[in-house]
């Protein structure tokens, strides 16, 4: 980290800033889809946010009286900022009115995670609904919260991309990992999968079950980590990567495979861990030797990081999150916390 | 039981017929449904049978070379008799063609099993699509195998309804039940709700859950289990019913709590269960005082029984199967076996 | 309830009193446990607490800082007061030698909830270890919370006392049971059971099953909840209690069933519920007809109550909550908050 | 594989010997663990067997009729066969007994598969119990069918072993690995772990978690697979193995990355993979492309292998068995099969 992050960091990290005590309007788009359900728990509970409207195309109903609306029928210009956790493609619509509007953004969807819109017609198949706003700040603050600091807009990561990337980034900022192909085979619970109605993502599919699914290359999450991996070190491997729907409704642990140039043993690895996360006070690092456990993040808003043991010049390193908070939600807090200049932790310990 | 019917039993579950190694032609509509999948391995298995086809209307793979086809292309003819796993309604329909064309027919669904189409519609809110072929001999054989016996069509009971009557059966047969409610509370996998897409069966929202649902008097299944328990009693107390998704894939765990007439004491319960099921070679009733658990009939073909405690008058009986198999395709062998003449276990064992 | 209790618990759940910001020094027994853990996270967070000393007899980490000691090291006279999640037997004693030292009590054993040594004694068949603090306020406060206020300590509830009994407090307080006998067939996560190694709480055991255990009048909450279902209406009808491990971790599901006089319709069963509970803020009563579900409750601190359905005069209710938290670790806080005179919600919602 | 073996297994697989009526008397050790409790049940229904003595340390009951003995009481004499489901250690001084009288020995435990007491000592930490039975038949028929026909003892592989050995097989046999660490992932249910009690087997721990252990060389099959995969190809690079416990019983999926020499491409890779596995009965090779799921396996006899995907000279190999059955007991039916000159299939489809 250059001192000039660093400071940056501690200081956002520690001291509030003068408007500590304002309260935000807040618009939550996708209000009762898994994601968007844990945000709405989170806005409920942080001290600088009222929601002053939800959307949901599926249900009617009211959540602690706030009744539910369509996006169409959303009051966007009634709030200072409005978290996206709406499809790709639509998501990035609403940006693009919100951005308009004056109002900030944090997008969950994928629309504004890609740099180019060349790169996500590649990945999504579809033209890009607002490529005016690429490239946006990458949300994961541990990298990059510099950039995040009165951000219009920001992206908010993948899950499995802020988990590989925690488990990553310590090595590719100092410049570490060799040209081979780096594995990262991760654990993933159903609730990544969504709401949609789909058989295998249905209790008599999953339960019992340990299933790989779009191995290799296959991912929509794979250009997403490596274009990210690339901003920190331009020379290093492929990714390959094997994610597994495991039993479980929420949870996400990542096994990464790296390997390392000469000169880089466990003490040296540790310590540029160590160096990366010591202050983060959402990231929570092991002591070297130790594994992330999946359970140790679950229904907790930081992830846990370990550098678990090393072979000759591959480490192996363990990462662990809550797919739908570190990896979404919560993450989703710690971004508006970052854009608005609140310590970051707000509302999240 | 009466001398006359022990005999049948007897006779039959121990002598195998002439034609024990007749071979028959065996049509399955809905072989992919999951009742429909474990009893096309069972089929596989049974030395009496050979799938002649199976239809699907999901799917157009193939099952072991055999193509999968849609209903209305059934060779209906070819089978020398047809499993019917496909929803009610349609089934009954199938049902008739069958009879019709001279073909014996397994209804898995619950188009045969109440006796009469008012009641039918009554409880199905459609008009029965068969009924000139009601009341068919209803397939749970502990109790009426001589009705099975060279019948033409069976109907095989509901999973929860095989669970309950079984755990009344040696009560009722014996005038002991007094008119009180008898409450009937179960605890069931999902599979029991099927393929269908909905968002009460997906993986996050069963997993962790228990789920109470269609309490009292509303589930199906209330008016069969009170259907066949007044042939064995007429003067018995409403069934309260309280059906519960607890997250498992198969398994039912039926807790019985009914009330007895003076004279009925723990010792004279149990050898009135013994009585009914020592030599019954698919129910395994446990000593007076254990508890049937639902592992112990998972992915088994006997159901498990047992008077587990007695207060006052009220007697609690626990009553186990794996509701895809006792509850559905094994029962459905079963009553195959019994219509044939052969061993009733004959392939489940 | 009487317009006096009305007014205490309107009182006090609304308008925190002067000491409010006081800081409790707190000592945690048995702090490793599966409600000790919940206990500390939850303290953690009470801003009205800070906890000087915890104890484990199996562990020798530090927790947040905090070394853990044995009972016996541990400096009982530095905390105001003291939570006890130790085995019964042990608590009686702590709690003894802490009320001498005028420390007061928040005890989750099972040694101060029934009223006299020698039913005690009957239940747990060992003498009991401090006979002169019984009989000690029963920490149910949705039930008696006038009790609590400035106690020297209070006896927590079993956890599937505190369903059972929220399921059947205002029936029981209007006295509308009949002397029927009262039916509870509870469903529970295996956490109930504690840490100790035992076959049965294994995974591969629990998994994939449900086990009904010490059914009828076996189980050491039934004299528990009797007790205090006698204190509100002396003729009422004998418990058969049947509870059934499900493969969860926490949470526990009551299906209560019980008959009421004459008069009491579904409507002025609910108009009950609602008059008990609407102002509660720790039990959320559902709308009449619904049925509370397992995961509505789980790692919340509230508890979820609903009439569900009658079938002639018999009322099914079902009660739901989280057993470490309104079973056993929220509660021992709320009644912490009553005890001190603190809103009962603090550190809860 | 050479045109004389080609010849000894098919001949094998297909034509039963002469002796395919003989029954077998039978002794199995360690019948009351996870293993033992699933061989008991093979073992029933094998045609060529008749259990003679089962032993159990912990458990005095009897299985249909047969009485638990202790190790110490056993009628070794009475056997022309035993299966040893007992601890490393134990199972070596059982096995010597039995070889020294006669007796054939399948054993389920670590004693017999390493190669050397040296490598033995170094990785159990105690001195081999029997090292003049070393080096033994290695039984993964797949591999050396023709070392286990008339063996008078056979070393069963562990669950690990064979998954990851059957994943790596068809390319070691044909010298296609590169130097480069191989890396397997794999994902297993919590009874390989067996019936001993531990925190960490207990269902509140595993359940809602996924835990890495042993990460890197740690695992005592790292030089199981690495002796087997070395006598097929000698010039591979380490294994790296992480396995993790995930919330299931039974399972086991390995997710295996290898580097294989320039020249091997996708279809060349799966072409070997069908030459080894096309004819085996108990091995389900799968499209190319495809990822082998741990449930298609669970309560099955037949391991499932697919080459799923490639990335430049990366190979993702998934695999996946049931850890009880081609994981242990099938398998050592399998064995007995080979051994006896049975066709293999015998008592397992």
């Amino acid at each position: 980290m250059t001192d000039q992050l660093a400071e940056l960091r501690t200081d956002t990290a520690i001291a509030p800033l003068p408007d500590a005590n304002k309260v935000y309007n807040v618009g939550v788009y996708g209000a009762t889809g898994y994601s968007g359900q844990v945000l709405m728990s989170l806005l409920k509970k942080h001290p600088n946010t009222r929601i002053v409207f939800a959307t949901s195309e599926s249900s009617k109903e009211s959540i602690d009286g706030l009744e539910l609306v369509p996006v169409a029928e959303a009051p966007l210009a009634s709030a200072d900022v409005v978290f996206l956790a709406l499809p790709h493609g639509v998501a990035g619509q609403v940006a693009a009115q919100a951005v308009e509007q004056g109002v900030h953004v944090i997008d969950l969807s994928a629309d504004l995670r890609l740099d180019t819109p060349e790169l996500y017609k590649q990945v999504y198949k579809h033209d890009h609904p607002a490529p005016h706003l690429l490239p946006a700040p990458f949300g994961l603050p541990e990298f990059n919260r510099h950039k995040l600091y009165n951000a219009q807009y920001i992206a908010n990561p993948g899950c499995h991309v802020t988990t590989v990337l925690l488990a990553l980034y310590p090595l590719a900022k100092n410049g570490a990992l060799t040209a081979d192909p780096i594995i990262a085979d991760t654990k993933t619970g159903i609730s990544g999968a969504g709401k949609a109605l789909k058989l295998e993502s249905m209790f008599a599919e999953v339960y019992g079950d340990v299933r790989p699914y779009n191995a290799g290359r296959q991912h929509r999450h794979v250009p997403e980590i490596e274009q990210e991996l690339h901003k920190l070190q331009t020379d290093v491997g492929q990714l390959i990567f094997v994610p597994h729907i495991v039993p479980v409704d929420v949870g996400l642990l990542a096994t990464v495979y790296a390997h390392v140039k000469p000169g880089w043993d466990k003490q040296r690895i540790q310590q540029a861990f160590e160096a990366a996360y010591a202050d983060e006070p959402l990231v929570t690092l092991l002591p070297q030797g130790k594994a992330a456990q999946m359970k140790q993040a679950v229904h907790k808003n930081n992830a846990i990081v370990a550098v678990t043991e090393m072979v000759g010049n591959t480490v192996i390193i363990t990462s662990a999150l809550d797919n739908l908070r570190k990896g979404a939600a919560s993450q989703a807090l710690q971004n508006f916390n970052a854009m608005m200049g609140l310590p970051e932790t707000t509302g999240l310990l």
